[in-house]
């Protein structure tokens, strides 16, 4: 039980010294403890790209692997650092930013970190990922800390309002919740949202549109149809996606993040 | 053998959840599997930047290897997923779309993945290396899978297109084949082709250009010319390569990837 | 011992086959090698980057662990390749470039690797980081060689000036020497320097500049100012940096690693 795997996902990017450095402590506390680079390139301080990554990431893990999470534009205020146990068995070091809650919305336990005794001293006011989150996660490594000597349980923490779809007797509305690398952008809506809306209207939605786009072709992967077309599709997360095969659907479209996604009845 | 090594290259970037998903689904299956990245950093869908990568990395590997790479424009058409047993012992996990023809144009044995008992359930049709190559190589790893319990072995596959130097009586042209990210631009042309060529010939060549540009120092090493010279050299995988000396050839020049290299007897 | 720690910190980006490259020959030398990246986003050629990025990181690890650093802008030159021990047992496979002078001015041994013995031969004149770094950073993992096999205990080795700061009787003067990517600013003055400044002086300065920006907001953590208010502070390294909370200095001062940063005795 001393060679567990912690993981990494940090806006930090890498030309900085502040993974490598908590890479350092976390060896130090721990020479065995295995690290896994999940992500250095989360957007700055972006906690709904991260909510989104972590949503699509972590539940793929085994039980008792431990995860930091190092998005913090609080760093050194009075908001509090988490550990959550995951119903499998996972945990996660994390502030309480709510950028984990999308991911479990039922977690087995929440702790604030709160006894210094595991901590890496003195600590710094802007670096808790160094100084606070790497050698707890180490302590945890090697069985030196159990979560429940890491500080008192808590029964609140933020939460981040993620945007709902949704549905009326006329309409279902989401919106673009991520873009990634190949300008793919994937909604909010679920496929199983859409098969209820079905069921409510009857009838098949008339108008698929994404901003003013009408999308017209669904298909169900991307080389089904010719390369340039625009297709709407299910993403390997189950929800509504707009792509352009062989193309980049983002800059065709010149979409973001928080753009309308509208199902209607009516044309 | 069950902590085996895991290798990753993508095309996936790096601020989305696509190569964190993957390396769950590898724990899951093995968890003490050691995961490797080589890249995720490589262009979007681009084959031929995946087959110089692949060629000027795998063979450096030991035996025993497991290489899962994910540059896939095809995904969830009809092309196949491969396991390719290199002579050596190593395993490439791979899209039949070429990218790894160039590095081993004599496998062992290629085997089609087919057999589904090894997938991750659902399979989704837009992200096998998450659903199908993931949870294939963590079964590899672990031993309760073996190559032949993957697939039926195949005997033809992509072929992936490398554009090939020409040698003529009084000409050898070839073309850049990769720009790295200090502008260095590395051609098709080994250095043996070039010895042949003056053998063939009888002379040394008169003349060596890039596009329309002339280059008349050929040096051992970056550092044996002026800073923002112009060189020519041998580079570490022993083909014509083109550099400015701590300057940007790639910049100074315009020149990228298809660019034609030609050496003539004749000025 | 043959399951040692080997870091990466390199200038070579991701997209290119050399990492990749590097990390075969390490496994190939030690399969049971931990293979740790810290960084391969060092700008390129960079020495004063890779000063600071090591002096911020290296220390944080434990004994054992080797260090393979290659941002080497004389690779093939005459420049030497050293074997460095720290105080703490660490090892550094560096270039003599000065890069890791400032990380550690009084190292226990400083060897230049001069036994080819552990090579990965031929050596090509323009990648030592493959062809000499890793494996003897694989060996040296194994115990199959020591430190005193290397090569020649040297006593001489290039020193990078890094910029120090100025202290008179009006005047304590550095400048900027890292800007992070969320656009902090960091300077080349610790903390101690300028209380012992106030003492020197007698008074506390009356002025704070970055360029010819003054700055009046002193904080001890992001989170105390108003967004987009430009506040110093004292960074996760005991400098004094500067940062725009929730924003980003570097652009919005227009300011680099060089920029002038005074405190005076008169405003």
């Amino acid at each position: 039980m001393n060679d567990l795997i912690i993981t990494l996902t940090t806006d930090f990017g890498e030309d900085s010294p502040y993974v490598a450095a908590m890479k350092g402590v976390i060896l130090h506390g721990n020479p065995r403890a295995r690290i896994v680079d999940l992500s250095h390139q989360i957007p700055p301080q972006d906690l709904w790209h991260t909510a989104y990554f972590l949503a699509n990431s972590i539940l793929f893990f085994p039980p008792e692997v431990i995860h930091v999470v190092v998005v913090d534009p609080g760093v050194g205020s009075e908001r509090a650092l988490l550990c959550v146990e995951l119903n499998d068995g996972q945990l996660l070091l994390v502030p309480d930013n709510g950028c984990w809650t999308q991911l479990a919305s039922n977690p087995t336990m929440v702790r604030r970190l709160a006894n210094p005794i595991y901590w890496h001293k003195p600590v710094s006011s802007t670096f808790h990922g160094r100084d606070i989150l790497a050698p707890v996660a180490a302590a945890l490594s090697t069985g030196l800390a159990k979560p429940k000597d890491l500080g008192p349980v808590v029964s609140e923490w933020v939460q981040l309002r993620i945007p709902q779809p949704i549905l009326t007797t006329t309409l279902l509305s989401g919106q673009i919740v991520f873009v990634d690398r190949f300008g793919n952008l994937i909604s909010n809506i679920p496929v199983h949202l859409i098969e209820n809306a079905i069921q409510a209207w009857g009838v098949r939605p008339a108008r698929l549109a994404i901003g003013d786009q009408v999308v017209t072709r669904l298909v169900e992967t991307y080389a089904e149809a010719e390369p340039g077309t625009l297709v709407a599709l299910f993403s390997s997360s189950g929800r509504l996606e707009f792509a352009v095969v062989e193309g980049n659907a983002a800059q065709r479209l010149n979409v973001r993040a928080g753009t309308a996604v509208t199902l209607t009845v009516e044309n």
